[in-house]
């Protein structure tokens, strides 16, 4: 286990000893994370990185090296490195289940506890989220296109870090990936991984025919063969095809897939398919890759590409169009000395931008009849919510109201740690990848659009709507004052 | 020390496997590495990304639990996975040193050896290249802007995982930054790490005033104050001045700067250094951040904003207008039964994107004079090139030829690993940014420009441009008749 402790931005270090020095280090705050902005202009993104944040929680401890080098920038006395040596996280953490579709603006992650534990995990608690749902919502978006299509991840080479292609794996099997390349992400995750040859492999030898002859013969079970080192039509599937009827056919196997890695795609897989047919090799598989992406999948898919499998990489690994999750983490309410929770506000130059103030929960709303997602609703944390009947309204637009009946709630935010415990039961791997599917089917195609989505409706309650604009008020009065 | 063995595309192992089973594995071929586009278009890109691939090839071990795994996969026999648990690493290995402006197609790392280790390092390479080459290439964009200003590295949530943020930060360094929030950077390679406050640290205090005032007390030599939580103007820049005057000053210090990361940063930068003068605070400095990049840090600059630095965050750590270096490693020649080194290539579409064939050198010609860069050479490894004069030509369009005189040369790519062994001198963090920032100097402005760059001239000797085009035509009818 890599300790991860000071994957921190530096300043927590510097404020939390502010607090530490003036005897406000066991203050209590609340913290929520959200997301301000779905990447892509999508209609719903995907929780993910809670596996990461709960591996990071349970081992967290500065150690010795750490404290060494946190000391020798400076800024702290050997008493707040002595506190830090015996720090032991004691919060409490709500968190959206892992493979979850949430929404722009809405609290995912909710961190209570004292003022310096809930800083010094900012930073990695986001960076978790951040890249590990922004791998995901990238990979739901390709999966979208056609579910019943398989999708393989192989970003490996072009990935920021190890650590980011092996989460990167990770997240994209949860959207709906089939498997990944990355080896490790076999052994850490239990990712299917897979992958036969590169071009390098067919330059090794003489001819291609003698590449495919030798690679058959060894993994007879596992031909899939990269067709366009030379050229695909002329060579490269011909050659695949004769050592499939030289060897493979003969000795009780079939050629599993041929791959294209260039060229143009549509035109390439239906000739393929025509010659593979023509050899009676029905079932032999396309593989495509190169540069794809979700607008690309659509479009082969549109003119009716004869592909069984996309292979993905570095528009996934990296979300290449937009490869930044802007997740934030803000501090919402503090515990004054008579143990109340005030709400706190940040204010912004526009009204969608202003934090939502206070301790909260998260619900959704589904219909009875139709299993669909009708709206989610934050609210304050001790607000009971009717189970018959229920007016939402936008917040931004107070006026446009629409009132809910038959449904079932569901409250998002599960808890996680309690007093520094862990209380949730870890999901296995592919029971996040099958409630994310579950999940999926819930939403309507209308807010899976892959451009210019249904806005889902992600409402306050009155009572948190009347908290906010009171607080907001206020503080505008006291920025005057100050 | 983690294990990165397996951070490797799978296909590697079951071309390997194949290798090894047809009696191959010793066969020895030559591997470069070059980059088809640099980001951004721009006119160069800083190599980067050696350090990790030293660390990398020094301990590389394939442990039992990784042996397990791959023997788990269900592709290879006991004899296979013997071989891997006492495989060592026996390649020569050549690179150019880091921090080295480059560019497009020219070889940035050469590696000689079995097929079975050049296959299996393959992808760590390249993901170790592509990333630090990437942020090192995005932070000397911005560095460029102005050579004079600050710039520190933000980035660490934002970052596409732990290894991201880290590796980020030394390549921001290198490039010329400052100094890093990230903590880590700090502990592993020694970067400078700097932060003092967020905006849940005003949001902690029933004033701003009492938060600033607090943390000087504190941090009395590390005062830079947040100022933007509340209204920057009428009240973060005062209170700033306030706790300066009431405290700071009195007892022997000063404000350092303050920290503007919201709303116009042209102006309210103009405003507060105004404010900040008239209270003859004239040494206190004005940091900026919020989503800062080359072409805006251009902007202000060319608004005269007085800010002294550029606090970059998600736009640097994950090269967001960019976020791929399409780094490739390709096979370039392949040692025949009697040692001799027969060149190979991999045919494309269009003659730009077939690969160079053979066992070359990558040579810079600089001005005696100016002591400018005024060409790249390409040449085949056993070449002599004329000391007094040299004819270059463009590969591309051949009758575009220019005689270059007066120059000294130097070769580009040295030895870092001799069978096996480490003959590099690795050099400090702070010499690669030392010789980093001396190689800048050496490139002309015309090439560094951020939009439409010059093109600077990589061109191939005629020996090596003749035998492309001799194997050119060698695949090309090979490829008709198979």
């Amino acid at each position: 286990m890599q300790s991860l402790e000071l994957i921190t931005d530096y300043y927590e270090f510097s404020m939390v000893y502010a607090l530490y020095k003036k005897g406000k280090h066991n203050d209590v705050g609340y913290y929520d994370v959200f997301v301000r902005t779905i990447p892509d202009e999508g209609g719903y993104y995907i929780f993910n990185g809670l596996h990461k944040i709960i591996d990071y929680i349970n081992n967290y401890h500065i150690n010795e090296a750490q404290l060494k080098y946190l000391q020798e920038t400076g800024n702290f006395d050997d008493d707040f490195i002595d506190y830090l040596r015996h720090l032991k996280l004691k919060l409490s953490i709500y968190s959206i289940k892992e493979g979850t579709p949430v929404f722009a603006n809405e609290p995912v992650f909710t961190v209570i506890g004292s003022l310096v534990e809930a800083q010094l995990i900012e930073s990695f608690i986001l960076q978790a989220i951040n890249y590990s749902s922004l791998v995901a919502t990238k990979a739901s978006r390709m999966v979208q296109v056609d579910p019943e299509r398989n999708y393989l991840e192989f970003g490996t080479r072009r990935a920021h870090g190890h650590d980011a292609s092996v989460e990167g794996a990770r997240a994209a099997y949860i959207a709906g990936f089939a498997g990944t390349a990355c080896t490790e992400a076999g052994l850490k995750y239990g990712v299917p991984v897979m992958g036969t040859m590169a071009h390098s492999f067919i330059q090794m030898y003489e001819s291609e025919y003698d590449a495919f002859m030798d690679f058959a013969q060894i993994h007879p079970n596992n031909s899939v063969f990269l067709v366009d080192t030379y050229n695909t039509l002329k060579s490269g599937v011909p050659n695949a095809i004769k050592v499939a009827q030289d060897y493979l056919i003969p000795h009780g196997y079939k050629l599993k897939a041929i791959r294209l890695d260039s060229g143009d795609l549509a035109y390439l897989s239906k000739q393929a398919r025509k010659q593979l047919d023509a050899a009676g090799m029905h079932d032999t598989q396309i593989v495509v890759s190169n540069s794809l992406d979700e607008h690309t999948i659509t479009d082969l898919l549109l003119q009716e590409a004869p592909i069984d499998t996309f292979g993905v990489g570095e528009r996934l690994i990296t979300s290449k169009s937009h490869p930044v999750m802007g997740g934030v983490y803000k501090v919402v309410a503090l515990m004054d000395k008579n143990n109340n929770v005030i709400p706190t506000i940040k204010l912004s130059e526009t009204i969608e931008k202003v934090t939502n103030p206070g301790f909260k929960r998260l619900y959704r709303f589904y219909d009875k009849n139709t299993h669909k997602a009708m709206a989610d609703l934050i609210a304050l944390h001790n607000e009971t919510i009717d189970p018959h009947e229920y007016e939402i309204f936008s917040p931004t637009e107070p006026w446009k109201r629409k009132l809910l009946q038959n449904y079932t709630i569901e409250e998002l935010q599960v808890p996680i740690f309690t007093n520094g415990k862990l209380v949730y039961e870890i999901p296995s791997l592919d029971d996040v990848r099958k409630y994310h599917k579950e999940q999926m089917e819930t939403l309507w195609d209308e807010v899976t659009r892959l451009r210019k989505p249904h806005k889902y409706y992600v409402d306050l309650s009155q009572e948190l709507f009347d908290l906010k604009n009171q607080l907001v008020e206020e503080k505008r009065a006291q920025g005057k004052n100050r």
